[in-house]
């Protein structure tokens, strides 16, 4: 068994499609979780990841030992409402079967929302195009207990119209260093934000954006800027200065993690 | 102290409103609750309840061994956006302070969103004079992580048209023996439903219904026979004479206690 697995994954690198007479097929799986328990997608030492409850139950239903290849890493605590994934298996069940096998095998928190067959040549992380995130605020005098770990509670009332204008000025082609966690390394800091929003419903404030692609943090910084403003501690005029200053320290607070939900990825 | 207090539960049983000196008040609280963990609202023996944590928080906060008494119970697993309750205090604090002071002691489940002082003669439960339930059914072919123990999850397509039809026979002042949990006694059966809604957003279908009081699981029978509605097992049609036959077995079955909302109680 182990030998035949060790072979199929040769096969796999060498780009042969055919293993011992069973085809390998490629699965792309659409998942939604709940981030509250899991040190983010990424697989890790002592912590458990999303990454890892899914490759444990493609082992329970399959027999198969799997690498998932996950579209991005995710922070601890982060949710997913259609992170993209992708994993080689020898198995016949039918792609779009796999969904609803592996949720029975899946912890309640993790969610197999679609699953499908890819090209051989499918790789969840090279090939993205782009993605959507969405940010939650929960703007009201006291704290909410069915939004605790799915929204920041801000207190104070938001001038949502200031934060609508400080979110135009996102769109577009810029370099956003202002943007990036101190200390991470990224080739190119240029990213192209195709929209970014605000909207409000009842004492919700949402943010969402659209971009090519994103740096550590990024949405999350992008997110307590918004919240900034939306405070009056920066004022919506500020931010193109802020991103032309490629200035971490000018850029607000990262907003935390549990607002934040990746909510599609396009390829 | 324990003496005292006795003193001062006589003096409000007996109606009177100084105790000792110190005014006796009354305490209005809105609370939002997430009742995954809880055995409903009320205290019970060997169960954990949101009454039990509510009051032990206000024995942290106070010091004083109060009852509160709540608009309603719960079952286990409802969950609340505005369940009304009400406490004596001899407390000082300002009655808007006491949302953020006790949401300091409770659990992150269970939130004060509004505290307030109300009449002397204010009682949550005799004094209500309606409700509005929601009821939220997830419509999706694979289960979601987000909203485990939040909705439903219906995996065949609803018709909601032929839902909000049904719904629609519901409003009106009628006989609701057809909709109360076999084996429960109530005074009457006749209530008024002043709105019922179905409406789609998505993948979620949510049922909102406001009356003047509700049977015992009333608002879930409603939900599971109009979920059997969009599923073609009842038609629209047949609800009015479901309501006339007062006969539990004609209508639908009792909807999962999570997909239930308590968001309104009027006065």
């Amino acid at each position: 068994m182990t030998d035949e697995f060790l072979d199929c994954l040769k096969s796999v690198i060498l780009g042969v499609n055919e293993c011992k007479g069973r085809s390998m097929r490629n699965i792309k799986l659409t998942i939604e979780y709940d981030g509250t328990r899991y040190h983010g997608w990424q697989r890790q030492e002592n912590a458990v990841t999303v990454q890892e409850v899914v490759e444990k139950a493609i082992h329970k239903l399959t027999g198969e030992e799997v690498n998932v290849t996950g579209c991005s890493r995710t922070d601890e605590g982060v949710h997913a409402l259609g992170h993209v994934s992708n994993f080689r298996t020898q198995s016949s069940i039918p792609a779009d079967r796999f969904a609803y096998a592996l949720n029975t095998w899946l912890p309640e928190d993790v969610a197999v929302v679609r699953s499908e067959e890819a090209d051989e040549a499918f790789h969840a992380r090279f090939d993205s195009k782009g993605k959507k995130y969405r940010y939650i605020v929960h703007n009201a005098p006291c704290r909410s207990a069915l939004l605790r770990s799915r929204a920041w509670h801000v207190m104070h009332v938001l001038d949502v119209a200031a934060m609508q204008k400080a979110a135009e000025a996102l769109v577009g082609t810029h370099d956003f260093t202002a943007f990036m966690a101190t200390g991470s390394n990224a080739k190119t800091t240029v990213r192209t934000m195709y929209s970014a929003k605000v909207e409000q419903q009842g004492n919700t404030v949402y943010f969402e954006v659209q971009g090519d692609g994103f740096l550590y943090n990024m949405v999350r910084i992008m997110a307590g800027t918004l919240v900034y403003v939306g405070l009056g501690k920066i004022s919506a005029g500020e931010v193109p200065e802020i991103i032309t200053g490629k200035d971490r320290k000018k850029a607000g607070m990262t907003a935390p993690a549990p607002g934040l939900y990746l909510v599609e990825v396009f390829y």
